[in-house]
């Protein structure tokens, strides 16, 4: 049998640095615990762009959907800002988030012990926070149709669809309910059905497959502008939170926002499972390319490891690889041991990206 | 001359009991600073529904385009929740922006410096924050054609669209830089244009209107998603941020818990100016009707308290008696009157809904 496959696509900004250090990680886990893996490497984004004169070829599409599994870095930067919408870095990544039709973006809020002062909030709102976001992620407002910028007599109109299906709710409700009972067995689902019709089929339709399927699990419903609201009051109060691809971007990089530390948080986006049995999936960091700070080795790797640990949890079932990991990752936090991101006022020189690539293999 | 008019609408829940407390500041106005009010009262939302079976008769439509300004208490509540779409609560809030053409919601996000403590963030992030959110609040996907649930084979499927004209974006992108020019200056505008045409055409549309009207206001621009998280980090970085009517409603929400204390924060609701040169205006508690509370005296009046303070400013020209009322709220903070909301451990008894309001009236 050959080794499972592991398309890599650092992408634009930090992306390629902070994939160096995963890329020893995964060397690491090949040489001292015999996981091994057929890497590849391509490109997205601005670089894609760059060569090619498109954000995704059909050529790395294919790939990525080949792979057992595809790591992204981050995608986008001031430079593309004026390309035109159908070849911004983003259309690549969203690409690969529709056609391999990746609907159950993961989106772990995790405060590290270590870091918990690092938060605007205060420590008692967050210290031990960990609330799992389960973001739609191939439908709604993203990818409806119609749209476009038309003219209408002398003005222009801008024009998105929010639509969603049954079936499309129905199941990134199940992922939702799933993760649930291997956590705190609680669901909060988040819409706007007093405003938007698509909200009072969202909550209808969580709520049948709940009754149907899941009637164990604990399931409450929310309006998105009060579930942003507690998110900022009293974060503790939700474990797993589901909600649509627009509510499930602010909501998350909120929630994200809470733990301080974006440079610690990875998130895993899974499809329906392929002839092998593993789920079609793409793991990346939270962050974005922070193209300010490109190219100088002061980016935090650590949610792009972090996202490497889920791979190796939700594609290569290796749960125990994957807390080893994540253990490793925490022991350096707790050692001190810290990127520019993470330095706060009386610090001494921070580490660099691969000083902390290299702290992580030495917790290993 | 006939007096001004003010047109009542308490609403559910809290609504009739924070509404009697601005009673009595009316009257104060009146009898100490000769400011006369032909005052009218009429019901919205679940308590119109109780009555005539929609949320906004056509009579109370016609009054509330009459009025000088409309002053709303809260709407909705658990009671009305299995009620049909078309007869929520909710719809008459809706009803009455839209008729009225209330295109512009001014949400400020004002951090008392009595109750600093009292937010989920550290003093020193949301000590003197002063933002001020202006959200579209008559069109996009609050609002877009075609919307609803339908039916596609064995599926249900939920429309809503988001559709923005150029004018609706530049009529509210001038409020904001309006607003700027009295305070801070500056305006950070939020969409996601990286994903939605509509958020392209917000962003060149605020920019253009920038450019020829407003040059002298400094604008930036930022995704939503960003925003979110730029709010929860270092949310004095803003001074008026301007941004559509769904992120607004999410985004404006994050910003009122920021400062800790809801039940303190007023909003205006304005449109094209009448035939007398005051704008249609609807002024509101950002609160809603806090149904768990309602009828026990609970509830803190401030958020309505300082609506009608925003109505003296905004409808009727007055405002230096609005700073008075501001002052009063403030004076009554540093006091140390607290309703339950603003408890903490430690606090002896909260003063009830009309201690509150005769607080602020012996202030004044
Ligand atoms: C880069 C962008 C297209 C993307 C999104 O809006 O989904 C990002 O914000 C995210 O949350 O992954
Ligand atoms: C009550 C509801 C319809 C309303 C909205 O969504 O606009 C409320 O959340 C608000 O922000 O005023």
């Amino acid at each position: 049998m050959s080794n499972p496959s592991l398309l890599i696509l650092p992408g634009d900004g930090i992306g390629p640095e902070v994939m160096a250090e995963v890329r020893k990680i995964i060397g690491w886990f090949d040489a001292r615990r015999g996981l091994k893996f057929d890497v590849s490497e391509d490109l997205v984004g601005g670089a894609a762009y760059d060569v090619h004169g498109t954000p995704l070829t059909d050529e790395t599409m294919a790939k990525a959907q080949e792979a057992d599994a595809v790591l992204l870095g981050a995608v986008g930067g001031p430079k593309y800002d004026s390309l035109d919408f159908s070849v911004k870095p983003e259309r690549g990544l969203l690409r690969l988030r529709k056609e391999m039709d990746l609907y159950a973006n993961l989106r772990p809020a995790q405060c590290f012990d270590a870091l918990a002062d690092f938060s605007s909030l205060k420590k008692d709102i967050v210290a031990g926070l960990d609330i799992m976001i389960v973001r739609e992620l191939t439908s709604g407002i993203y990818f409806g149709e119609p749209r476009g910028i038309i003219k209408e007599g002398n003005e222009r109109v801008g024009i998105n669809t929010q639509r969603y299906t049954e079936s499309e709710i129905a199941r990134v409700a199940r992922s939702a309910f799933e993760l649930a009972r291997k956590r705190g067995n609680k669901v909060c689902s988040m819409e706007k059905a007093n405003v938007m019709e698509s909200g009072i089929l969202w909550r209808d339709v969580v709520q049948e497959v709940h009754d149907a399927e899941y009637p164990d699990v604990e399931l409450s419903h929310m309006y998105a502008d009060a579930g942003a609201m507690q998110l900022v009051r009293a974060p503790k109060q939700f474990d797993v939170i589901v909600t649509d691809n627009l509510f499930g971007d602010l909501l998350s990089d909120a929630a994200a926002m809470l733990t301080g530390s974006l440079g610690m948080l990875p998130s895993a986006s899974l499809g329906a499972p392929m002839a092998n049995g593993r789920p079609k999936a793409l793991y990346e960091p939270v962050h974005g390319s922070a193209p300010d700070i490109a190219g100088q080795g002061k980016a935090n790797p650590c949610a792009c490891i972090l996202s490497f640990a889920m791979a190796l949890r939700y594609s290569f079932d290796q749960g125990e690889e994957a807390t080893r990991l994540e253990r490793a990752v925490e022991m350096v936090l707790a050692d001190g041991v810290r990127t520019a991101d993470l330095m706060q006022a009386g610090d001494t020189a921070p580490a660099s990206t691969s000083d902390m690539g290299d702290a992580v293999i030495a917790a290993l």
